[in-house]
C-alpha cells in the first residue's frame, strides 16, 4: 500500500528521538554515491580554525553583543578525528562511551540557552516550571505489570461511570420520570455491548502487538482514508475526554462544595493549564501516581454498592419511586436512541489497552489481553451495580448535583464517605483527562512519522515531551471546555461520535485482516470482530443521527474536514520530499571521470565571454543550478544606500569572495545619482557601480525587478546579493528603521538563482 | 547650537524627494577617500553579465516562481558608460535629459509592481483607490496669490468660529443663565488676544521668510528642548484638529438632519478615511478646492449677521432674554478662566500664514503678512459679530443642536438660507481638517530630517504624498474621535492647550531672536513679542489648569511624553550615524602604498597557522573586521540537516566560493550521528565534517553557540554561514516547516563576524 506511510517503520510504535531525522533509503545513498562522484572541489581540507576546538580549552570570550553566557559549552572529545579515507563502511568503531562518540562533539546543556536578555529570562521561568532538560538517553520504555497496568490504562474508561448512568438518565427523563422505567433495559444493552467490545479487542490484541491503535488497523487494513478517519475521530475523542473528564470532575467537586459552582469555567481552565504544565515537565505515566487514585475510586465505589444494595435488601430490593418529573419531550424512539447513544459514552477509553501492548511485560499480548478482561469485568461491574443502584433509590439527575454525588449522599448520610467517593471521582477523572494528554502526542507524532501531520509534531523537547501535541491538546480542550461553559451534559453528544468511529473502524480493520491472513480459526474471529464492527456501527450512527442537532453535527464535520487537512498536509510533504530527493546525473557520465571542461583549482574567474555550454535552462522543473560546485559562475551584487561603515563592509565582503562584483544604487532622481557617482569616485571607484533612477521612489521593487532582469540577461550566473543589516540591541529601534535589508530578502526570495548573503553590523547603544 | 539638526540644510523648509538620501559632507568625503586608497581588489571589472542590461532588448522571462509582469522594465540608456577615470569632479556633464541620466537606468512604473499574486490584486485596488504613480519631478511648489492663499490658509482658522464661541457659552450657562453676561467682557478679551498673536506673528514672518513653523522658531532661539516641545503641542493640535472639526461638522449636519446623530461616530470616522484616502491620493492644497468654500462660509456667516443684526435692529437692539438654566456650578474664578479658555480655541489655525512664507508669490514675507492681517481681521468680524448676535438673540448652548445652527434657524426661519449656512460650516470644517493633513506630516518630515522622528515619514509615496505620516494621524485622530464619542465639547478641553504651547514658544523664540539680532526698533519688536508671549502663556496655563480634571491632564502628561520620545529617537539616530560613520585609516599608513603583508590577488586561503598580526580584536567598539576587502580571511560553514537537494546546493555553492568549507552536522543522538557520517562518506567525504550530538534535542542553540566558538578560537576569521531556505509558494505550507533557516538567522545575528548566505530553493506544489 504505497502512500500510507512515508517510511518503512510504521510498524515500530516506539517513539524516537531521532524520528525528525530519518535515514536515507538504498537507493537514495547510491544516487548520492553517484553525484558525489560528480564533485570537484579543489578546497583544500585544512581549515584555518580547528574545528573540534580541540585546542579550545577556555571559555568562550562573549562578544560585546553575543551576550554568551560564559561556559564551556562542548566536551572536546578525546582525539582528534583522522582525516577519512574513502572505506565506506567504517563500522569497526572501538568502545564508544554513551556521551558522544569519537567523531563528535556534544553540546553541553547551556549552548541551548537563549542568548538574549528577556529570552534568558523566560528560560528561567520555563526551567523553574519545567524543570532541567532530559537527554535523549532517557527516553523511557517502561514496562508494566498487570497491577500496575491497570490501573493506568483503565482510569479514562472507569472513570466513565462517573458521567455515563447520568447522561443516559438525562435524556430518559425529558420523557417525564415515567420513562425512567427503560434505564434497565438499555443498561443491559449496554453492558452487552461493553463485553461484545470488549471481546472484540481481545482478539484485535494478539494480532497487533507493537500496539494496535485504530489509527494502525484501520490504515493497515482498509487503508489510508479510513486510517486517517480514525485518527479524526481519535484526535476528537481526546480533545473531548479532556473537556468532558474536567467539565464532569469539576461537577463532583461543586456537588461537594455548591460555593464554588460560579466558579467552574476558571477553576477548569486552570485544572487543564495544570496538566498542561505537569505533562510538559514531563510527568510519565509512572504506574505510582495512577495506582493509588485508580484503586481508591474502584474501592470507593464498589463499597457504596455494597452499602447501597444492603440499605435496598433492607427494605426488600423495594425500589423507591422517583419524584414526579413532567415529561419535555415524548418518548419515542428517537429520544430512546439518544439516552442509548448517550449512556455508551461509559465505554470511552475502552481502546487504552490495545494502544499500550509494547508497555506490557513480555508474553505483551497475553497481560494485556488479561487486563483487558479484567477492566471490561471491573466496567460491568461498576456500570450495571451504579444504575441498578440508582434505579431502586429512585434518583434522577437534577442541575447542580451529579446523580452519583446524589447516591452518594443517600448512601452516606453520615461520616466522612460521602467526601470520599466525591474525592476519588474528581481524581480519577483528573486522571482519565490527564491519559489524553498522554495519547494525543503520541497519535500527531505517528501521523507526523507518516507525513500526514505537521512534522513539528516529531519534536521531543527538552523534557523529553511533544511540546506542541500537548499545547495543541490544551489548547483545543480549552476552547471546547469554555465555549460549552463547563456542562457535562452539552458535551456528551459530542463525545459518542468520534470514539465509536475509531471502534468501528478498527473492527472493520480487524475483519479485514483475519480474512487476508486465514489463520487458525478465521472464521470465529471474523466473526466476533464482525459483531463488534457491526455494534459499534450502531451505535456511531444512533448517536450521529440522534443526537445531531444536539451538537453531533460539529463532530459530523469536523472529521471529514480534518481528514481533508491530513490529505493536505501529506501531499505537501511528498511533493516536498520528491522535490528535495536528489536525482542521479545524466548515465552519460561515468563517476570518478572528470568533465573536460572544468578547471582542476577553485573555480577560477572566468570571463563572461565562454558561457559554459551544458549549463541548464532555468525554471526547467524547479533546478535552479546544478549541484556540483565546479559548474558554477558567480556575479555578487551589492546594493548600496549610503557610503558608510555598514555598506564598506558589504563591499568588502563581496571582493574578498574573488568574484566579479557589481554595486547598485538605488536614487529618487537623477540629482541624487550624480552626487552618489562623484562619491563612488571620490572612493576611488574599486568597484564597477550602476545607478537606477527611482522616480517613484520605491526601493525594494526596482530593485529585485533588476535583479530578475539580470538573471534573465545571465540565467547560469548565480547571483549572490550582498545586504548589510545593521543589527539593533534594543526592538523599538527597530520600528525606527525600514527594515530594507529584510524586505529585500523577502522579495528576493522569490527569485530562483538568487542568493542572498546578510552582513551583520552591529552599533553599540 | 550642535544637535539640533544633523545636516545643514535646516532653514531649508522644501520638501525633496531625496531627503532619504543625504549627501556625505567634505570631512566625510576626505575619510572616503582616504579609506578607498587602502581598497586592493584584484577582481577583474569586466563582469560576466552587462549591468547596463544595454543589449537586453526583449522582455526579461518570468521564472517559474518569479511570477514577474512580462514588461519591459528598464529604459537602457542611449551609450554605455565608458571606464572611469580617477578625476573625482568631473562636472561637465552635458545636456541631461529629464527623465535620467546618461549614466544610469531609470526604473519604469511597472518596477514597482508587487510580484505575489495577493500583492498584485491589493496593488490593482491601491491604483484604483489612489491612481498612477507620480515621479519624483512632479513635485509641487506652487506660488500662490493672496487672493487664493487667504482661503487655504485660513479655513482652519475661520471655521474655529463654528464651534469658539460655543465652547465660551457652553462653560459660562454651567452657572446659570444669569452667567451669560459674562459672555460680551470674555468675547472682547479673546478679541484683544487674538489681535495681540495676530500683530505678534506679523513680526515674526519677515524674521523668517523660509517658514516660521513654531518648531523651527522655536528650537532656532530656545533651543532643541522648546522646538520639540513645540513640535510635540503642534502634533497634537493636528490631530485634534481633525477629531474637533470632524465633530464639529458631524454636528453641523446632526443640527440640521437630527436622523443622523445615531451615526455620528461612524459617519465622522468614514470622513476621516475618505480624508486619508484623498491626501494619500495626493490631493494638494490646490486653492480651487479651497477658495469656494471658504468665501462662500464667509458670505454665509456675513449674510447672517447682516440678517441677524437687522431684525435686532427691528426691536431696538434689545437683547431677548435667553431661557432660564438652573445653575449646576457656582460662578466663580475657575469657571470664568475655564470659559476663556474654552474660547480660545477659536484662535486655532493662526500659525497656518506663518507657516506658509515660501508658498507666496514674491515679496513673500511681504504677502504674507498682508494675508495674515486678513484673516484676522475677518476673524475678529466673525467672531465677535457672532457671539454679539447670540448674545443679542438670546440662545443658549443646548445639547442636540449647535448655536450656529440655533441662530441661522432663528435668523432664516424660512427659505433655503439655514441650510446654506449649515452646509458650508459642514464643508469648511472638513478643508479644515485636511489642513492637518497637510501640515502634519510635512512636521514630521523636517523633524524627521532633523532626526526626531522616525526615518520611514521622509518617505514620499509613489502619489509623492508622506503616506506614513497621513496614515499615523488619520489613525491617531480616529481613536480619539472614537474615543471621545464625537462630541466636540469634550474634545475641547485637550485642544486648547497644544495650541497654546506652540504659540507661546514661538513668540518667545521671537523675543531672544531680536534680542540676539538687535535690528532696528529691536526693542518695539521684543515688546511686541513679549506681550504675545505673555498672552498666550497665560492663556496656556489658564487652559492647562482650569480645564486640567476634564481632559487637559492627558496633553499636560502627554507633550512631556512626546519631547522623551522625540530625544531617543534622536540620539538612537546619531548614535547609529556615529557608528556607521567612516573612520579614516591609522595615520601610520600613507594611502597608497600597499601593506607588504597583503596578497596581490583576491586573498589566497591562508593557512591557519600564520595569523595576521595586525587584527582587532573583536568586541573592541563595533569593528568586526576592517573594511578592506585584501583582510578577510574566510571560512565558510554549512549545516546540514539531511542529505538532499537543498543541502546539495548550499554545499555546491559554499565550495564554489573556493574558501575553506566546513559542514556541521545536529544529531539529537549518537546513532544518528553515526549514520549520518556513513551517508557523508558515501557521498565521497568532498567537505570536512564535523557532528554536533545535541542530547536535549534543540538545534540552534548548539550551532549558534558552536559558531561563537568557531569565532572565538578565531576571532579574525569571518565565518559564512550557508543555509538552504525551502521557499514554499502557499503560506499556509509554512505551518508545516520549522524554518530552521530563519530561525538560525535571527540566533546568529547577534554574532559579530558572522555572515549568513541563504541559498533559495524552490519547489513546485
Amino acid at each position: 500500500m504505497p502512500g500510507w506511510s512515508m517510511d518503512d517503520d510504521r510498524s515500530d510504535t516506539v517513539v524516537t528521538p531521532s524520528a525528525e531525522f530519518p535515514p536515507l533509503d538504498p537507493a537514495e545513498v547510491d544516487t548520492l554515491r553517484r553525484v558525489g562522484a560528480q564533485w570537484r572541489t579543489g578546497v583544500p581540507r585544512a581549515l584555518p580554525v580547528d574545528p573540534t576546538l580541540g585546542r579550545y580549552r577556555s571559555r568562550p570570550a562573549p562578544g560585546r553583543f553575543s551576550r554568551l553566557t560564559p561556559i564551556a559549552l562542548f566536551r572536546p572529545e578525546q582525539d582528534d578525528r583522522p582525516e577519512q579515507d574513502d572505506r565506506p563502511e567504517q563500522d569497526d568503531r572501538p568502545e564508544r562511551d554513551d556521551r558522544g562518540g569519537r567523531d563528535g562533539l556534544v553540546a553541553a546543556e547551556p549552548a541551548n540557552r537563549p542568548d538574549s536578555g528577556l529570552g534568558r529570562r523566560l528560560g528561567r521561568v520555563r526551567r523553574a516550571v519545567l524543570g532541567p532538560p532530559l537527554a535523549s538517553a532517557a527516553v523511557l520504555h517502561e514496562r508494566m505489570r498487570k497491577l500496575v497496568a491497570l490501573p493506568v490504562l483503565s482510569s479514562d474508561l472507569l472513570s466513565s461511570v462517573a458521567y455515563g448512568p447520568e447522561a443516559l438518565l438525562t435524556v430518559l427523563v425529558l420523557a417525564g420520570s415515567g420513562a425512567l422505567g427503560l434505564t434497565l433495559p438499555l443498561s443491559a444493552g449496554l453492558v452487552l455491548l461493553m463485553v461484545a467490545v470488549g471481546i472484540s479487542y481481545r482478539q484485535t490484541i494478539p494480532a497487533y502487538p507493537h500496539g494496535a491503535g485504530s489509527y494502525l488497523v484501520a490504515g493497515d487494513n482498509l487503508g489510508v482514508g479510513a486510517g486517517l478517519t480514525a485518527a479524526a475521530g481519535l484526535m476528537l475523542d481526546y480533545v473531548l475526554t479532556v473537556s468532558v473528564s474536567i467539565a464532569a470532575g469539576m461537577h463532583a467537586v461543586t456537588s461537594a462544595l455548591p460555593g464554588l459552582t460560579p466558579f467552574t469555567v476558571p477553576l477548569g481552565v486552570l485544572v487543564i493549564l495544570l496538566l498542561l504544565a505537569g505533562n510538559l515537565r514531563g510527568v510519565r505515566t509512572a504506574g505510582n501516581i495512577f495506582v493509588l487514585p485508580t484503586y481508591a475510586f474502584v474501592a470507593a465505589v464498589l463499597g457504596l454498592l455494597v452499602v447501597g444494595y444492603l440499605r435496598a435488601a433492607g427494605r426488600g430490593f423495594a425500589p423507591v419511586a422517583p419524584p414526579v418529573v413532567p415529561a419535555t419531550e415524548g418518548l419515542g424512539l428517537l429520544l430512546v436512541l439518544r439516552a442509548f447513544a448517550s449512556g455508551a459514552v461509559s465505554m470511552t477509553g475502552i481502546e487504552a489497552v490495545s494502544n499500550a501492548v509494547p508497555a506490557f511485560r513480555p508474553t505483551e499480548w497475553r497481560n494485556a489481553r488479561t487486563t483487558l478482561s479484567w477492566m471490561v469485568a471491573m466496567l460491568v461491574v461498576l456500570f450495571a451495580g451504579l444504575t441498578l443502584l440508582i434505579h431502586l433509590t429512585g434518583l434522577v439527575p437534577r442541575p447542580g448535583e451529579t446523580l452519583l454525588s446524589q447516591l452518594a449522599r443517600v448512601t452516606f448520610p453520615t461520616g466522612p464517605w460521602y467526601a470520599v467517593v466525591q474525592a476519588t471521582t474528581a481524581l480519577i477523572l483528573l486522571l482519565a483527562a490527564n491519559t489524553a494528554f498522554n495519547d494525543f502526542p503520541r497519535l500527531l507524532f505517528f501521523m507526523a512519522r507518516a507525513g500526514h501531520a505537521p512534522r513539528r509534531f516529531l519534536h521531543l523537547g527538552d523534557r523529553l515531551a511533544f511540546g506542541n501535541g500537548l499545547v495543541a491538546l490544551a489548547g483545543t480542550a480549552t476552547v471546547v471546555f469554555v465555549a460549552f461553559g463547563g456542562h457535562t451534559e452539552k458535551l456528551i453528544p459530542l463525545y459518542a461520535v468520534g470514539v465509536f468511529l475509531a471502534f468501528t473502524l478498527s473492527q472493520s480493520g480487524m475483519v479485514v485482516h483475519w480474512r487476508r491472513h486465514r489463520g487458525v480459526g478465521w472464521r470465529r474471529r471474523v466473526l466476533v470482530n464482525g459483531v463488534g464492527a457491526v455494534l459499534s456501527g450502531l451505535v456511531l450512527l444512533t448517536a450521529a443521527v440522534a443526537k445531531f442537532t444536539e451538537g453531533a453535527w460539529v463532530v459530523v464535520i469536523a472529521v471529514p474536514l480534518l481528514v481533508l487537512l491530513f490529505h493536505r498536509v501529506h501531499r505537501h510533504y511528498r511533493a516536498l520530499h520528491a522535490a528535495l530527493a536528489l536525482r542521479p546525473p545524466p548515465g552519460g557520465r561515468q563517476p570518478g571521470v572528470r568533465p573536460s571542461r572544468v578547471a582542476a583549482g577553485p573555480p577560477a574567474v572566468s570571463p563572461p565571454a565562454v558561457p559554459p555550454p551544458a549549463v541548464p535552462a532555468p525554471g526547467a522543473g524547479s533546478v535552479e543550478w546544478e549541484e556540483v560546485p565546479q559548474e558554477l559562475r558567480h556575479l555578487v551584487v551589492v546594493p548600496v544606500v549610503r557610503l558608510n561603515r555598514a555598506s564598506m563592509r558589504a563591499l568588502a565582503y563581496a571582493v574578498s569572495l574573488g568574484r566579479p562584483t557589481l554595486a547598485v544604487h538605488l536614487a529618487p532622481e537623477e540629482a541624487e545619482a550624480d552626487r552618489f557617482r562623484e562619491q563612488w569616485r571620490a572612493w576611488g571607484d574599486h568597484v564597477r557601480l550602476e545607478t537606477i533612477v527611482s522616480p517613484y521612489r520605491a526601493v525594494i521593487g526596482p530593485l529585485a525587478h533588476y535583479l530578475a532582469a539580470l538573471h534573465a540577461a545571465a540565467p547560469e550566473l548565480v547571483l549572490t546579493v550582498v545586504v548589510p543589516e545593521v543589527v539593533l540591541r534594543r526592538p523599538w529601534h527597530r520600528l525606527l528603521h525600514s527594515r530594507t535589508g529584510h524586505r529585500l530578502r523577502r522579495a528576493l526570495r522569490a527569485l530562483p538563482g538568487v542568493v542572498v548573503t546578510s552582513i551583520p553590523v552591529h552599533v553599540v547603544e
